[in-house]
């Protein structure tokens, strides 16, 4: 069997099994040693002085960007940005990062030069200290940054971290920003667009310099709300890991879905479709009680909008409905790292 | 200018002097929010319980093992226990680790469940807990580990641990176990050897299952040594990161290095080179006052072989002198990742 025949969770299903460490992630399993284990956006260890989060992801040239069509200084960008929405999806604040670059030996020095200028702008503007990491020859450019970051505690020193699995029947579901831009970001390099529009570089730079929700995160957990997502690998299929872990149906009405005016104007009549299933927007999806969310919209400077709910289910889902009320059929799940072409 | 043509230590300084990161590391100038920063065999950063160390290393198909010599549960074991041998010359205890894979669509799922079998028994030798990672699609396979781990304390809390940039004048360096081992396996391996003898299979299991030297590194820290570094790139080579970072010179006497009769069996005539240029022994070099250094070979159950001393010196130096007391040429330096072909 190969391992794009099982697909990314499908393997990792396979390891957890093999090993005995609970997967997908749930309320009652907990991975020995961690307070949040495999699954999550990032794992949680406790710690005498507060819990440590950590998380790690790779980017690789020709896989999850095209040389020919990213600047380097982008690529470093999103290199840390990637693992800070990981971060910001667990209500942490980023702390230390190590980088590991995977180089062909004809990769030119200034081209390292600029993707550590990405890396290092994003360090800054997110207070992240790069600690180090390795650089090793291989046939192929990847970037991997493995991200640590602290966990909010309460009162008495327990951990209070978003998880994917503390989604309850009743509770509201909101998304934060805008969603489907970084694929329609996605479609235009990939048809070799100019960029001449303001709306065309809009959905470029949302898909090549996203900007995680480290500030939303933290502020959610402070409004009491326990359950969160990045938007990484698409709305629907980021929901359904929630629906997974929570074991809960998750019902989310298409029309209340966030898109900009950027990706209406470029994408007239395919917004909607970009919004549900496009991955990498690095938004957070927030789900609590109606006061803790609505108390969290007021408060929050983010755009933070309702979209739909958690209702009890016996299997775990993820309901699209229409203005009608039927359910709509998705066409695709999103993104799976070893299945795709 | 390609990186290969600078190297990963040139590639490595250029990056630092672009971001204002002292480099090579020196006992006067430390890296903003790190106790112990870029450039040592990992970093170490102040957190209220005690400092955490923090490290990371990968090993690429074809760059650093090749797949149809080596077990999975092999490499998966070594992918580990790289990144423990870098905690243990910080004198450290390992704790959490991170797995990233880069796997080819065409991989089989047995083998990715066999690599985890290596990595899991290393993890279970070691007390490590595997925390997650990431698995993405790329056209070569290659496992990065992040390591943590946490550093001894003194009484009033300051971090001890051991670092390439405490060498004085006058200390003496050990080093522990035997070399060289490894890369006589490495030899075995490329000529295709069938690995009939004791002595060959010994050699083998140097390279592919080495053991790090995690007590040894935390009674060193005890004894009151201050500085070490693990024998990855070789031993003369690593000695130069040590001359380097400490600003002295390094006089190793060429028939004290300790080799093992396998070594000395298989390759007659050439132990004593492989043991100075061959890398990934991942055996300590230990380097303190003689008191300090005398106390840990006795209480040492590792054993532990003196086999030079660090001078004052105006440009960082290592010497190997022969049993006449010359400096013998190095014909080879050791292992950097970009350069060698």
């Amino acid at each position: 069997m190969l391992v794009s025949e099982v697909g990314e969770f499908g393997l990792i299903k396979l390891l957890a099994e093999a090993f005995g460490i609970p997967y997908p992630p749930s309320r009652e399993g907990r991975q020995a040693g961690l307070l949040v284990g495999l699954g999550d956006d990032a794992a949680v260890a406790p710690r005498p002085d507060g819990p440590v989060i950590w998380t790690t992801d790779t980017l690789v040239a020709g896989v999850h960007f095209l040389p020919e069509r990213s600047s380097w200084q982008d690529v470093g960008w999103k290199a840390l940005a990637v693992n800070l929405s990981d971060i910001a999806a667990m209500g942490g604040t980023p702390h230390l990062s190590l980088v590991t670059l995977l180089l062909p030996p004809d990769f030119c020095v200034e081209d390292a030069l600029d993707l550590y200028r990405g890396l290092h702008a994003a360090a800054q503007e997110y207070g992240v200290t790069l600690a180090g990491g390795d650089i090793v020859r291989a046939p192929v450019f990847a970037v991997t940054v493995a991200l640590s970051g602290l966990a909010l505690t309460g009162a008495l020193g327990q951990s209070r971290v978003l998880t994917r699995s503390a989604a309850r029947p009743g509770d509201v579901v909101a998304v934060s920003g805008t969603v489907g831009d970084a694929a329609g970001g996605v479609r235009l390099l990939q048809a070799g667009s100019a960029f001449e529009t303001d709306a065309e570089r809009r959905l470029r730079d949302a898909q090549q310099r996203p900007r995680p929700r480290i500030s939303l995160g933290r502020q959610a957990v402070r409004a009491g709300l326990r359950c969160a997502i990045d938007v990484s690998d698409g709305l629907v299929q980021d929901l359904r890991h929630v629906a997974t872990a929570s074991r809960a149906g998750i019902r989310v009405e298409a029309n209340r879905v966030p898109t900009s005016d950027a990706l209406r104007a470029v994408f007239p009549g395919e917004a909607a479709g970009l919004a549900l299933s496009g991955g990498e927007d690095y938004e957070l999806v927030l789900i609590g009680p109606r006061p803790a969310v609505e108390g969290l919209i007021d408060a929050s400077e983010t755009p933070l909008t309702e979209i739909g709910e958690v209702y009890a289910a016996d299997e775990p889902h993820v309901a699209v409905i229409d203005e009608a009320g039927r359910e709509v059929p998705l066409p695709r799940a999103g993104w799976d790292h070893l299945t795709r072409p």
